[in-house]
């Protein structure tokens, strides 16, 4: 049975090699006498696994020390609450929001319930194409807000930041980042937070990765859940109770890849790069056959999303691309069209293939 | 490499014929293209499986039309928040908690958090050795609490119920049953919620079951987290963002071994009782150098406590199993001692290894 290219937004593709690692030892590890799937996470083989999958966050992305690199569970959703639960109750100011695509706006919608909210930012009213310019987030931040929150990368509308924007005065930073995280070097010294639902470039579903800088915690209200409570998952190691084992694993594996077979971020970036320039090129190239969501300068290198020219193209390009075994192209519920999600594990010629396939679907779409 | 006997309280021991099923396709589902750590929580494969998982689970546990079957994250700890969030928040009444171990305490200490708890009985006094009599219990509970919470089974004292109380009254019966779930055949009715981790009969760490009945969803207060409100299980069908797919996945495996393998939980009581029969038995006729730590009447199916006369003899009693393949028996860090964690997947030629290691070791402890 072949692999077929697997574009989904997440759960998403994964190297290669990582897969086999997982199969090799899924019945039982060598010297361990059972499986990931049952080990003790108090054993000391767990203990070196989340020791190296902490190890190699921190290596990729050049985590300086105050921060804390954790192993949460219930996603960016849970992230969404959990963020104001820590940051914001009690607090006698705002946070700020910045909206640029579905994700950003459910995060509000959380935060909402926990305390007072402004949205600095927009791009409901356009339609989620783009990202603010900075001088245009400059005027809308406040210096007194008690955190700003973006969306590194919007998934559904496939809207990314270049770079994140400039903070005024000493408001932290907090973005999610699920699904550009590991995709490129970053200067985590700018957050005061950032977290990520696993499932897109750093493992499977069922863990989400927070890093957190040390200061923010000493604001934290007491009485929150202790699962709710970062300082719960700084104090215990992430092992408050049984943390999921195997994502985790998974999720060293997956950076062992990154540090190993890769070579770091700065290389994978390239790639990401030089990937998603095929698809935009395919794009811009087709005399408007395929009509890119986002504006060029908020393009994201992880959810490329376009649309032909009827609902009824758009089907039959995701149906004829199925057969050619490019899939998981179908566009999000919410906006329908296209969308390729080409996060690290996708390879070049999984890309190669679908721009071939878009430049000759686009000459004879029948 | 040989699988040893692994008597750990969770992540516990899985079926042998699970554990090849999960990974002769762990690279790629056959007619799928991906692997099960990669498809997409919205594919009709996934669709599949989470279905199947519920109608093993509700099928295994006769589970009446009323009740609802989600997966949830965060483990049992996350539910000794979400209980009081959904059941005592804005209620003029107290929550009543039965206390037969260390679990129990810990979902006080969060229930506390979030509504007036009473502790209606506590076995903290005692050491954790019972859970109370008949009369005892129905003389503590109150009419008129906002409901009663139990833990069927304490993992760390090896404490169990051999049936849950009575409730005066509507009072709604909430229990903690992370470890003796689906160990034996149970009057769901009884219960007005109860919820498991998976991680010691049901799969793998990282997803957590919770068998809700719908009438109380109606009193649920409005403004919870997203997910930490039973509502928003229910109504997306577990979905409201990425679940744990591989951890459900694996949960599909072990309800339908469950199921065509065992054969129903019946069965699976029976082998548990045989099991733990042998282990007892070891300690009873054991003169005294093994101390069983429950009183008999509220011993534990599942996780088997004793101790022996020093701390020094329960080490090179540990050391000299581990020697023959029986690993994972040192007890909780908290209680010391030995726990042998015999849950359904622990075959019962483990158990009888066990079981004659036990005797020759009294006869000769060096």
């Amino acid at each position: 049975m072949e692999r077929l290219y697997n574009f989904s937004p997440g759960p998403a593709t994964l190297p290669r090699s990582v897969l086999e690692a997982a199969q090799r030892d899924l019945v039982v590890l060598p010297g361990i006498g059972a499986s990931p799937l049952e080990v003790s996470h108090r054993s000391p083989w767990f203990r070196e696994v989340i020791d190296e999958a902490v190890t190699n966050l921190r290596g990729l992305l050049a985590v300086p020390d105050p921060y804390h690199v954790v192993f949460c569970q219930g996603g960016a959703t849970q992230q969404f609450s959990m963020v104001p639960m820590n940051l914001l109750r009690g607090a006698d100011t705002e946070a700020e929001y910045v909206v640029t695509g579905s994700w950003g706006a459910r995060a509000v919608h959380e935060a909402e319930k926990e305390g007072r909210v402004r949205i600095a930012w927009s791009g409901a009213a356009q339609g989620y194409t783009r990202v603010p310019a900075s001088e245009e987030i400059a005027r809308a931040l406040s210096p007194a807000a008690a955190y700003v929150h973006v969306t590194t990368n919007e998934t559904i509308e496939g809207v990314q930041w270049a770079d994140v924007p400039a903070m005024p005065g000493d408001v932290p930073l907090i973005a999610d980042s699920s699904s550009d995280f590991l995709s490129r070097p970053i200067d985590v010294g700018r957050f005061g937070l950032l977290y990520a639902g696993a499932q897109k470039n750093a493992g499977p579903a069922g863990v989400t990765i927070a890093i957190v800088r040390d200061d923010l915690l000493s604001s934290v209200p007491d009485g929150l859940p202790s699962m709710l409570d970062y300082r719960t998952f700084v104090e215990h190691g992430s092992m408050h109770n049984t943390p999921p084992v195997f994502a985790i694993y998974v999720v060293m594996l997956v950076t062992r890849w990154l540090r190993d077979e890769v070579g770091g971020l700065a290389e994978q970036a390239r790639r990401n790069l030089e990937k998603a320039v095929l698809l935009y090129d395919a794009i811009d190239e087709s005399e408007g056959f395929y009509r890119g969501h986002a504006e060029p300068s908020s393009r994201s290198l992880m959810n490329v999303t376009f649309r032909l020219a009827s609902d009824d193209l758009d089907a039959r390009f995701v149906a004829q691309a199925a057969e050619r075994g490019l899939a998981g192209l179908k566009g999000h519920r919410r906006v329908g069209g296209i969308r390729a999600s080409i996060y690290n594990a996708m390879p070049l010629e999984g890309v190669e293939a679908l721009a071939t396939f878009m430049e000759s679907f686009a000459r004879r779409p029948s």
